[in-house]
């Protein structure tokens, strides 16, 4: 349903429902109201928020309008609404909700990842069966426009990589490991009393939140479907105070990632590869500067070069402006009869299988000081195909400590390689295992 | 003129005309022809070349198909296209054709800083009145992707700030005379001589190409139409040596920013300021480590916080990039009917003169060494109620060095106040004044 602006009239508003309410709905709602000229001016119609879908609606009392609240969602999506927007999270009730709004013509503002990360096309083919928009701005990077550039900017160019910090908390926890030299047990527990971490933190620690944003990063960035199934994904509760140490040793930070990538093998074909790990960068890259509820996001283009866009990666405020850019988007498409971006999954370029992707390891091994150590190692090292970067030995009272850094080979020889090591007599101990990142290879 | 994409057939192609064929423009041919499968099924119809206007068309045989070169402009927007991508540059014979086109309903895509920041309400109007679309995404901080999120991500916040490095080449000679200690004019010509200054760099240096970019960021951020005749410009034509080692002294960098501001007044009455102008700012802000071609650009919003972008400001590629951006968009909106965002100017907000424009100043004096200098210095600056945030003394053989370092005051009575002290009989030589940013007031 759309519906045209009669010259002179006043415009029919665009109704709005919304569908959660807590630290975003509420941030949503506030805007709605102190932004309401504005929003009208820029629509080109008011905005009408028509009604407010939570749980318990005694919790919300005094923060929202209480005649907007009901429990009956399904009613509120079915009800005479334009566009609704979800900031519920998790995957049901919002998919199905979502999915009826939009196979009713009704057009979607979400900040879920999960949601779009595990049944994005399901809710395109929602959207396109009825030509409703499907905007998602919020669902990564909090406030840092980011989709819309990789969707819209960039449709005339060729992205090959998307490197980013798309997760505070366990940014938070790994910036405050390198500062204290403390553990993870220890600072994961500093961070839940201090509110950065939440009661259950595994969404976040385990890198299942950052790998739901890597998956929908990578299926902008390549015109293929991505989902979180398809993201490898480590998270940060291995890495221990001497893997920081080991980092710091050589002027690195260790961050948790979120990798996409372009990969072109020798015959020309394409595939995609999108990960999650920590992983060892130069204390120079600009990522390394990133602290606490920051996210920043670097994109590299044929033509475009290097982009990075840098911001407030959560919060209240922060998503709900995300929100109500996409809401403008959704409510003025109404307005004029537009309409926005579709899903763009053309190129259905392959998976990468992780074992396969190259990437660099740093290994920090505790030795035995004696004559033809190093040999060993290097020839476990040559007999993988595992190509030595950088060496450095330091002689200790009783042992030596021995680090290398590799050149890029696939994960599965890099496996390989560190197992047998392990296994060599003369290898008291494999310190530390990190990946790195952020350097010409 | 819209069409839609029955079913089954193959879709009509969208038909392009460019005019200009310089750097951006072969880039733009190029990138046409390698990224055609992508870009057709990103716009969902093949994306055609019909012509292209150039002034000499035999200077570009070879790099060109020349079956599509003409020298008639005019013609070739007056023939059956529906897209045309200006990258001429200027404002004549831009103005006139791309008015003639989107009278004609056909949509714009220009890369034309200096005719946005000019002539924009004109084009805006032109669109309007037809239905078509304008699009100029490469007119400000070539690849990076900043006026689409302005325009559309940030459509729900309120923006308060902009600030940024707009312009390469000042920031490659201001780079330059930082790590040399070499003067202005010694270092525009070595800039000239290896090709980061152009034959006449007066569009650069003098700010003029920085300013129609703060017009065309500020109209954006602000829903106001702001023309570079409201921005006031100081080029770095005057900053010296001594101000970049007055800047080095208090481990700052000088750079050239563009900073456009919502000045909220005491009444709640708003109003809009546009500057370009070199200023000191901390080694250790974000915009200090942006070097030579790179731009970057800070925005600050109500609920966003502040975001930053950053990428190649110029260049051929990285500028076509941003064109075939906004060319794919406008291309799909002829295929689904759809319409991309109007002018929002409808804020309307009255622009601030400079003289009411509160900034800080760094102040370098050679004064005598005397008892009673400060005082009467100081004395100056209580004269016209400009506060004094830090000041720094050193005595030399015959004479001292005072720094000092205001907090915000209006521009008309820092001049006054520097006017003044200049004038003092114990007051050898006005060093250095500039202006502070990217601090805390």
């Amino acid at each position: 349903m759309t519906w045209g602006n009669a010259t002179g009239g006043t415009p029919k508003p665009v109704r709005v429902a919304l569908l959660g309410c807590g630290t975003v709905g509420t941030e949503v709602v506030r805007l709605l109201r102190e932004q309401a000229t504005d929003l009208a001016a820029r629509v080109g119609a008011p905005v009408e928020l028509t009604g407010i879908g939570v749980r318990r609606p005694n919790k919300h009392r005094g923060q929202v309008p209480a005649e907007l609240l009901t429990t009956d969602a399904a009613a509120l999506v079915d009800s005479d609404v334009d566009v609704v927007v979800e900031v519920i999270g998790g995957i049901e009730p919002a998919r199905t909700l979502l999915v009826t709004a939009l196979r009713a013509g009704k057009s979607v503002v979400t900040a879920n990842k999960a949601l779009l990360a595990e049944h994005g096309a399901e809710l395109f083919a929602a959207a396109d069966a009825s030509g409703a928009d499907l905007y998602f701005e919020a669902a990564v990077a909090g406030a840092i426009p980011l989709l819309r550039p990789l969707r819209e900017s960039l449709a005339g160019d060729r992205i090959t990589r998307v490197m980013g910090i798309v997760n505070g908390t366990t940014n938070y926890i790994l910036s405050a490991m390198d500062s204290t030299g403390a553990g993870y047990a220890e600072t994961l527990e500093e961070a839940s009393r201090l509110g950065y971490a939440e009661a259950d933190p595994t969404a976040d620690v385990d890198g299942y939140d950052a790998a739901s944003k890597a998956a929908i990063l990578a299926s902008l960035a390549f015109h293929t479907r991505v989902t979180a199934a398809d993201v490898h994904r480590e998270g940060i509760a291995s890495v221990t105070a001497a893997d920081i140490a080991a980092a710091k040793a050589i002027d690195r930070t260790v961050k948790l990632l979120a990798i996409c990538e372009r990969v072109t093998h020798a015959d020309g074909r394409e595939s995609v590869s999108a990960r999650v790990h920590p992983a060892m960068i130069p204390r120079s890259h600009p990522l390394a500067g990133v602290g606490g509820a920051f996210n920043a996001v670097f994109v590299e283009a044929d033509a475009a070069g290097q982009l990075m866009f840098y911001g407030r990666g959560a919060g209240g405020a922060p998503t709900a402006s995300a929100v109500l850019g996409d809401l403008v988007a959704a409510a003025r498409n109404r307005v004029v009869a537009g309409r926005g971006p579709r899903e763009s999954a053309y190129a259905d370029l392959p998976a990468q299988p992780m074992g396969q992707v190259s990437t660099r390891y740093h290994i920090s091994l505790d030795v035995a000081d004696r004559a033809g150590v190093l040999a060993q190692v290097a020839a476990v090292f040559a007999e993988h195909d595992v190509s030595i970067a950088a060496v450095r030995q330091e002689g200790r009272v009783n042992d030596a400590s021995l680090v290398i850094v590799t050149h890029g080979a696939s994960d599965a020889a890099l496996r390989s390689t560190v197992d047998k090591i392990g296994g060599l007599p003369v290898v008291r101990e494999v310190v530390s295992v990190m990946r790195v990142e952020g350097e010409q290879p």
